[in-house]
């Protein structure tokens, strides 16, 4: 028997198709029910046959499911759940993977009179492509999964869902959301939207400059393209639902910035050299951690 | 026949020792003669047999040498050419692997009635290990070797140096050192700055968070603790080396993030996703380079 015995993919680009993969791969769910905006890629995903069966109508997608995933990016969140929140059934489980967490539970906090579990959920785990087609089962194999519980929920639908994630392959953390943002503003917001900038600010370059950069790109610039190149939609929406982390944070990384000019701009050797000596330390720490 | 008779790696740790495992590969000189100022060093190469000969007298090192290649930090170039110079062959070539050009072409320049051929390089790869154990020879291959000529030269040598670089798989350009250091601060001095910066200000957390951010760094942090775990001798050199052009691009970058930063705080998403949209276009062309 299976897991589910319906899911609803609300989004099907690369965390949804992943989860798609994923659940067929390891039979979580007898159906799939796929939603999407567009038609062009509700086509895209029946062609994939990443579910059994696929709307561009939000209303007839989650009737009679037990499991509703919401994998489309946070700034669709509000309209979302206007059109479903009196149509999911008694008992089932409404979840998410968005990237930030406080603003979603906000808006889920605002729902009246539910009989369903909220349990919002975000798979630390993406690549820089998107679409159905950039999905792949084992994308959460290793990795993290963030669940931050909230409201009334009964004990066994957060049971189900983490064994829903550790058949992916992914490890479970409960956590507050307050804390989810600050540790992700770190961990992953304040890198992408650096990365943003250092390759936006290669932009300026005139055209021949620009294709020696893009020549000699393989120094470090390489590995921030890659970051910045992530879905724009999903990026803004997270960017803006957690602000206030992320200048706050931005605001640590410009002082160490700071810090570091100052010491350059003073030949100061050995300072230099002792925080260099540090962060190398911290790379220990994460290939120890194994997530490389 | 070999390229050549005997060459010198003056220090070898990731790139020296990549050099020699690349050279004994493609048997492209007959002797190799190893230099490490440190004991222990040597005795390390002596283990993973890198060279024919071995010492920590850099005099001896050079005598009878028709290529010698400088594979240590920056900062000690001044002191090696003062002992080296007198001794180099006539007609040997005395090359480097220095990620900045423009300081070494200036040290060299200050050399006097010499009559070898001075071909400073940068080969355009690495990783963030350091050290004889940390080199391999398919380091250089498929990525792209500056060579940045100065002074007179026979034009036999920088063919002989092209043609080493190519059987070690790597593309040569040629290159001014002026332009080399403008462009390597954009596509690797600052990325590298960058990323000492934000691992850094990770350093303040307490311990509990600290342990948080390694566990979920998978998100973008951890791509950056790479390449801040760079040996931070060599670093510290590029960075005063290439000083000037380092805080010029900072700027640029600077630019950047306070642009991005007040989009953010402005809600402008039309304007966010305008210029995400742009840097995922960087991405592509570097893609079709197929540096990755």
């Amino acid at each position: 028997m299976s897991l589910f015995k319906q899911t609803t993919l609300i989004g099907i680009g690369l965390i949804g198709s992943s989860i798609s993969r994923a659940i067929k791969e390891n039979h979580l769910s007898e159906k799939i029910f796929v939603y999407s905006r567009t038609k062009k890629t509700i086509q895209r995903a029946k062609k994939l046959n990443l579910g059994n069966f696929y709307t561009s109508d939000l209303k007839e997608s989650v009737k009679g499911s037990d499991l509703i995933i919401i994998c489309s990016p946070l700034s669709t969140y509000g309209n979302i759940l206007k059109v479903i929140s009196n149509i999911i059934m008694p008992g089932a489980i409404l979840t998410d993977v968005g990237s930030a967490k406080l603003n979603v539970i906000k808006a889920f906090s605002k729902l009246r009179n539910i009989n369903f579990n909220i349990l919002p959920a975000h798979p630390i785990a993406g690549t820089e492509k998107s679409g159905p087609d950039a999905g792949y089962s084992k994308l959460f194999n290793k990795r993290w999964c963030v669940i931050t519980p909230m409201g009334k929920n009964d004990n066994k639908s957060l049971i189900k869902l983490k064994k829903l994630w550790n058949k992916f392959g992914s490890k479970v953390k409960i956590m507050n959301a307050e804390k989810h943002d600050k540790i992700l503003a770190i961990t992953s917001h304040v890198p992408h939207l650096i990365s943003y900038s250092i390759v936006s600010s290669t932009l300026n370059a005139n055209n021949k400059e620009k294709s020696e950069i893009i020549k000699f790109s393989a120094g470090g610039l390489r590995d921030f393209t890659r970051i910045a190149a992530s879905n724009q939609e999903m990026w803004k929406d997270i960017f803006l639902d957690n602000k206030k982390n992320l200048l706050k944070v931005t605001k640590e990384f410009e002082k160490s910035l700071n810090l570091l000019k100052k010491y350059i701009k003073n030949n100061n050797q050995k300072k230099l050299e002792e925080i260099f000596l540090k962060t190398k330390k911290v790379r220990k720490l994460i290939e120890k951690e194994k997530q490389e």
